[in-house]
């Protein structure tokens, strides 16, 4: 099965088995993140309470942890729930927001990759070279670098931490350390409206929970939330209406129509 | 005055009085349910601080507990701030997001009813049911049970709870152990908007704070909402689109409008 | 440089420099004022870690501090943020929410004010009115009193608590103390949103970071805002529509547009 084959099938099967994600995530993006995976059919859960997040992964089909908004009593509980995730081979899905702008920040990031298993982490270039180079440096949650730039160290990155990752940008990067895939896919009013970059990483970890391959499932998430923001651009006049017609793109899109709008290269 | 009319009373009580609705609900919907609040002319506060409920519930003509995102720190102001609208005779409506699912949430459900009078309940079936049966189990926070199901033991549990049960679904069903009210009105893309659940509860709270009878305050606020999402799916082509129409219908739909398209009807 | 002139060259500013607003604000509208910052070309952080916020704040170009949602241990990271700004000479703006009607938040307003440097306060009248008067009381987080009545007491006020006041209602006041700015920019739909307030108080933010003078950085903050609101009010049939609308109304108007369409009078 090619990439648009892969992602055809990963979205027919969130819609019929419906996968329940647990997302520990920021304030600012939790209902808009939620409302991404209602509409993509998925099952969002939002649950952070130290003493629940062990019994609530377990019923998970992947666990999205999200750096944003982070204190030290939210960072334990994905910890917590890192642990049991990883005990029981969940997927779990890091989106290190902010990783290289504060301490507090990139010690979370490397401390969850360091206590759990991460099988796809989801950022932008900045935040993801800052998890390999102390001296890697962000401008609040965004990019610093291009996804170029960022191409020649992921590779090496991926293999030193040991997991997958994914990098967004204008054309966004996937690599296990072996495998390198870049997908087109996306629109230019997207990083005008906040918590797309979370948005993509609850999608890759619903895509996650139905594809064991973490390049795979990585890779077509992002292709299908990348088309559905062409398709939203397409009928939009500001980030307003484009928030609320990815949504409704989301929802509408076919496997069908995926399959044939996906734009991923493999360059490995 | 028949239900249809007793609606359009309450909608209209509502615009003119603006009452205050004290919301210590969860990060997900705290947004979108007090843009609905708004929208029907009532006045939202979302306040939780333990050191500042008690104060800001004296203020209020309803007080709605909503248990989703739930931990030890926010169950102990829930109960604070309902221990006060108990002594002061403020309604309290009790969304239990999630009772079944977790022991915490099911614990907390339970510790509130035990602690506070609530007026109603409104929940899903499997919700609604894991108050009284410790068998009963939810899926994340979806319901595992039909309507159709609930109604033998809903009335059963509304009396050995001594409240209102308000049971969400296609069909809704209220009932207070006497009487049994079902609920038409509502429209299929409900369920791909996070919150509208929890928009019910603190509609519910609005027509509670302007209707004495919990069972025809729950059912009015339940035919307004349903009603909004007719009118909103007539106008959407997705889930984004149609979060955005339900605002604009609450806010467009006048008395007599919801006296005309109100369906509901009374079993008992 | 009229005012008119300065809301086109603050606006010119923001778009081109992308200041890095930092937001300790409520959790009810954090999303929507990072959706309004980035439509108009800002960028946001939300940050509240009281182990983080030093640092962060460091980056900032302004920090907006909002007491919505309140509690102790936020308040103790905005009053270590806000010493953090004020000696780095970065403004610092404050939305009073609620502040008069309950004991933690006016006291809460009070010790940021006596804490740190406020650059700018801007609020509903009953807001900025408690910030002075122990009798000042305020129905929730909404206006008691108009702005007319606010006038008088506003000059007085802000001498006294030696900063700039925003009050903002059908027509807006801006005040130092010696100079008054009046706003006429603004749409009836915009109470019925939530945020708005909070919104115009993180553009006030925005525009502080690139104007040194607070009363125009304040006024044509506002002029801004209740511009954009007039022209999603043109587009909308309800409140869900127009916060959309405004949305997009923040990303389209330009520069020129504004400076023609700003309605800022200087009665001092």
């Amino acid at each position: 099965m090619n990439f648009s084959e892969q992602a055809a099938e990963n979205l027919r099967r969130i819609q019929e088995n419906k996968p329940l994600i647990h997302n520990i995530t920021n304030f600012v993006v939790m209902n808009y993140t939620a409302n991404v995976l209602l509409a993509a059919g998925a099952s969002p859960v939002m649950a952070h309470a130290e003493n629940e997040v062990e019994e609530m992964v377990g019923f998970a089909g992947a666990l999205v942890l999200n750096i944003g908004t982070l204190s030290d009593a939210w960072l334990a509980s994905m910890i917590t729930a890192g642990k049991e995730a990883t005990r029981r081979g969940t997927p779990i899905v890091l989106d290190p927001v902010g990783s290289g702008a504060t301490r507090l920040r990139t010690d979370a990031a490397k401390a969850i990759l360091a206590q759990t298993r991460v099988r796809i982490v989801r950022g932008n270039a900045s935040e993801i070279l800052s998890l390999g180079d102390a001296d890697a440096q962000t401008k609040g949650v965004d990019s610093a670098h291009g996804v170029d730039q960022a191409a020649a160290g992921a590779a090496d990155l991926a293999r030193s931490l040991d997991t997958t990752l994914a990098i967004t940008g204008p054309i966004d990067l996937v690599t296990d350390g072996r495998r390198i895939i870049r997908v087109a896919n996306g629109h230019p009013l997207m990083p005008f409206v906040t918590g797309t970059g979370c948005s993509a990483s609850t999608l890759v970890g619903a895509f996650a929970a139905v594809d064991d391959d973490p390049v795979s499932a990585a890779a077509t998430a992002l292709a299908f939330f990348g088309l559905a923001g062409e398709k939203a651009g397409a009928a939009s006049s500001g980030p307003g209406s484009f928030m609320i017609a990815l949504l409704d793109a989301l929802y509408l899109i076919s496997p069908d129509e995926l399959e044939a709008g996906c734009r991923i290269s493999d360059e490995s």
